[in-house]
């Protein structure tokens, strides 16, 4: 098989992506958002943000890993972060996934492809720390953007979205949690019961 | 207004290119794509599709274009290649777009992103060349998947997608159009009345 023909089959292996709906709606709350759309605006995310790194990071490395960072979705599907998975088991799923798809690249790229992968997972490098931060951003401005969007349907309080989100952007932009958190604490205080 | 709350209106109102439904399909034929995870996909095929451009050029720089090309479709509609609009009009209303969304970020950034969807427009430099020709290029591989996709609902014929896609593509990626013309001229072969 030539470079190009591989190349091609893992290009259109990642179309599949346009078809894993994740647990959030657009902004405008008419759909789910699915994978490669949602991969699309936090690249566009990291490149308009980059100035709220907290520390030095490559953007362009930051937006190639934010562009195949859910690739493996296509096998081992979306995990919404406020939902009951395991997640050794999805690790290894995840793992297997990404050995199969960046497996249809020629096989310097793959490596390339799979070692930037395992590098935002890893998330211990500056630049995989800020690709996480801006990944957990998107949602909640999505969330904002639809009275709370699936918050209530997970039943989701303040203080796990602190947990489960806050902890994870502050550690790489944390001007961006602290604009946010002004909205989020608004947002709790007119909808929670008391 | 602060920054950061310029920089999240901007990408609030990005997030309206998941509505906007282009000519092409998924691979699988499901659905129409949209220009969001369009935009998505043509970024990854960059990343992967760059050995192949014919002259030297700043892939990150071609990634950020394709990031924002589409975005003035948000205003102004897209608008199929072997469709039949008016190009002046088109591009009064792009601009007018692009002076509306882009102007939504803070000053510096608004020319910083102007600019660059500027160079992408004119299609003069290697790197808008080659960002031109990765656009042209998902389009074919995606119709080649469905079938022929749209070229029978535009009834379009082999000499027009030479005309109006393969001499975009050869200017910049010319090993590439290689590749898709045969997988073209086997498919009109097949598929065309005599």
């Amino acid at each position: 098989m030539s470079r190009i023909d591989a190349q091609l089959a893992f290009l259109t292996e990642a179309d599949k992506l346009k078809t894993i709906l994740r647990g959030t709606t657009l902004c405008d709350g008419s759909r789910r958002e699915n994978s490669g759309e949602h991969s699309w605006h936090i690249a566009l995310y990291a490149l308009v943000m980059a100035e709220h790194a907290n520390r030095p990071v490559s953007i362009d490395r930051v937006i190639k890993m934010l562009l195949i960072h859910d690739i493996v979705e296509i096998d081992a599907g979306d995990n919404p972060i406020h939902g009951d998975h395991d997640p050794a088991e999805m690790a290894v799923m995840e793992q297997a996934a990404a050995d199969r798809i960046f497996g249809l690249l020629p096989d310097d790229q793959a490596q390339v492809f799979r070692a930037l992968w395992n590098e935002f997972e890893a998330a211990e490098t500056d630049d995989a720390v800020f690709a996480k931060s801006i990944d957990r951003v998107q949602p909640v401005v999505a969330n904002l953007q639809t009275g709370g969007g699936t918050w209530p349907e997970y039943k989701v309080t303040a203080d796990q979205l602190h947990t489960r989100v806050g902890v994870k952007v502050q550690k790489g932009a944390p001007a961006i949690w602290t604009a946010l958190k002004v909205r989020i604490d608004d947002w709790f205080a007119k909808n929670t019961m008391h």
